[in-house]
């Protein structure tokens, strides 16, 4: 076993530099999660900020750090603000995050998510199914298949990070972060994280977070994926149910730690 | 002291068909709630979904198992996106359940609720007053009372259930799941469910999955009015401050079994 | 060292009055905190309202006892909804606050507070540089300073005040109440209250609450800083990360009594 293109050692750093750095979210993002993103993301110890006006959008997008842009409930006006904030977050050089939620089933989504794809994000994360249906949009892949195997999901990933020259972080039991030329597996994780509205919405907020402060967008999906699956491992250990589980969550954000990472990180 | 038209082994029914089919349930709900609603839904084992688009809230209403529709922040987006979800669940079959929120004293959504109520919800969620105003609306009620007796929004609860050929949940310290031919009273719940912000509403969606799952709406009605409340009481029983209690009531939810809907459901 | 303006009597009195008149607020304010403002406000021992589209937020705003203008996620239709309940609120003799988040950096918002302004909020709440920015529209200041001064902000709010004829809360880890003639000084709070997303904005619910039943305008916001400001110490004391953190506030405000604002409010 080889090791991986990124270790945990460049985790820790990520996490000291954004608790030194405090990088400045700016998260267009749905309507469910909004609150809940904010407190992951001070909880981890960056800051957040929802503009959405589109006159405002695409000037706050060169004054935030990083931008992420999440469509799960995406309406008209959220789509001016989007337009506006991509070409200015490139044009500021701020990395941003792409969130394709439910792309694939559902219309609107899907004819803007081409859109957005044409912007280059920096990073994609989605699950199996949402990161096919995209490279399907992009026309390598084989669109939507809700029986979903890993294996494809990788190669619509990796087709999807040479088209944007970004990476991709496919989100499941197992975490695959895949650059065009690379790939490192994540295993943190619990499956009370799936019982708690908005924890894989806020993984898009901390990965762009983690993007402000890292040395590539691989480097920043793993540490997404290790950072807040031992943060929901560590929830898990103080609360059994999901009401409890979402408030420990929080709690284990902050608390996590140099020596945490170190000794129970799960990269390969 | 008659048998009641729904059992507590009915109510225990559909909590198991709740844990095995996981209903997806489209809320079209207040701007508030949303992500309380959905983090309600996901503690009961049923699973939610915001599609507010009115290009994909049609589409999304047939894929969906069950819709809720919420007025309580009615703007003239989600007026769009409600107008295509109604025809388009009534076509495909689905359920729904229209929680008419400040209907009465606000202009517009009580003239919108009109027309919600014309494409006949399977189930009207309401307070005694809310349920008054829109059997006045119907024709048969009385229109708004503030010093509402329970009694009369029943006989308003039995026109409007006459009118749309489903059920009516008219909530309060005692609640009454109402349709044209029958009445059940449910006596569950606690004080401090009154001092959280959406729990009101969050009935709506539980009862929309139940609605799901249910052989008749009116039994729909009777579980959702008896496992809130019971989970209501259990999250009393160690949180006595709101906070802490909301906490609770989402534990509470995840934790609900036959056993404590036999031993302490109460329904006559 | 003088008597204040104000004393833990009056804040006192005020909390007493919530407690047993429950005054309703109108909350047009951002999307990112409506559930949470919503949960102090009950909490508090107020009720919440949150009524946005705009052919109905003029009507409610005369119907609430008090409204709040926070214009964090301000958008074309909130701005339509404000526009009319502004001047609503001042026909139906009804208190308001406006809190300018993130004023200053940004136009739409900018402009539009100008706009704000004109209609004579009852208070005023933000931080320094909000301040600092909201009187240099005024004329009377320096516009936004990132190093911003305390004692800069004072002057700016004293400004602010005398163009209303209401009060300023200028809020940091002193908070400021300041009207044209007046000063108190509130040392209450906790550095935990600035993890949790909403905490600030709830500041600006829990002033118009205190207005509603206050009998001035710099007593409502004297009473604002101590009960938030006491209620985040009382939480800390029991919570010591951000996610109970959240929890033990909504508690701490619910257990708030005369007793704890007499033996620990900080004014001067």
């Amino acid at each position: 076993m080889s090791t991986p293109a990124t270790t945990l050692a460049n985790v820790v750093e990520i996490l000291e530099r954004l608790r030194a750095r405090r990088p400045l979210v700016h998260c267009l993002t749905n309507q469910v999660v909004k609150g809940f993103t904010a407190n992951v993301l001070l909880a981890l110890g960056a800051a957040p900020a929802m503009v959405e006006h589109p006159d405002e959008a695409g000037q706050f997008a060169g004054i935030a750090d990083a931008l992420l842009v999440n469509v799960g409930t995406l309406d008209e006006a959220q789509m001016a603000a989007i337009r506006v904030a991509m070409p200015a977050a490139n044009a500021a050089q701020r990395p941003w995050v792409f969130d394709p939620v439910a792309v694939g089933p559902l219309g609107v989504r899907t004819r803007f998510a081409s859109d957005v794809l044409a912007h280059r994000p920096t990073v994609i994360r989605g699950n199996a199914s949402e990161v096919m249906a995209l490279a399907g949009l992009a026309g390598g892949g084989r669109g939507v298949d809700s029986g979903a195997e890993s294996t494809v999901a990788r190669e619509a990933a990796r087709t999807l990070a040479r088209q944007t020259g970004g990476a991709v972080l496919v989100t499941g039991q197992t975490d695959y972060a895949i650059d065009s030329a690379r790939e490192v597996a994540a295993a943190n994780g619990h499956i009370l994280m799936t019982r708690v509205t908005g924890v894989g919405c806020a993984m898009g907020a901390i990965n762009a977070a983690c993007l402000a402060v890292a040395d590539s967008p691989l480097a920043a999906c793993v540490a997404t994926a290790v950072l807040l699956g031992l943060a929901g491992e560590r929830a898990a250990a103080v609360a059994a149910r999901p009401g409890s589980f979402a408030v420990a969550l929080l709690d284990a954000l902050d608390a996590l730690d140099a020596d945490t990472v170190r000794a129970h990180g799960r990269i390969c």
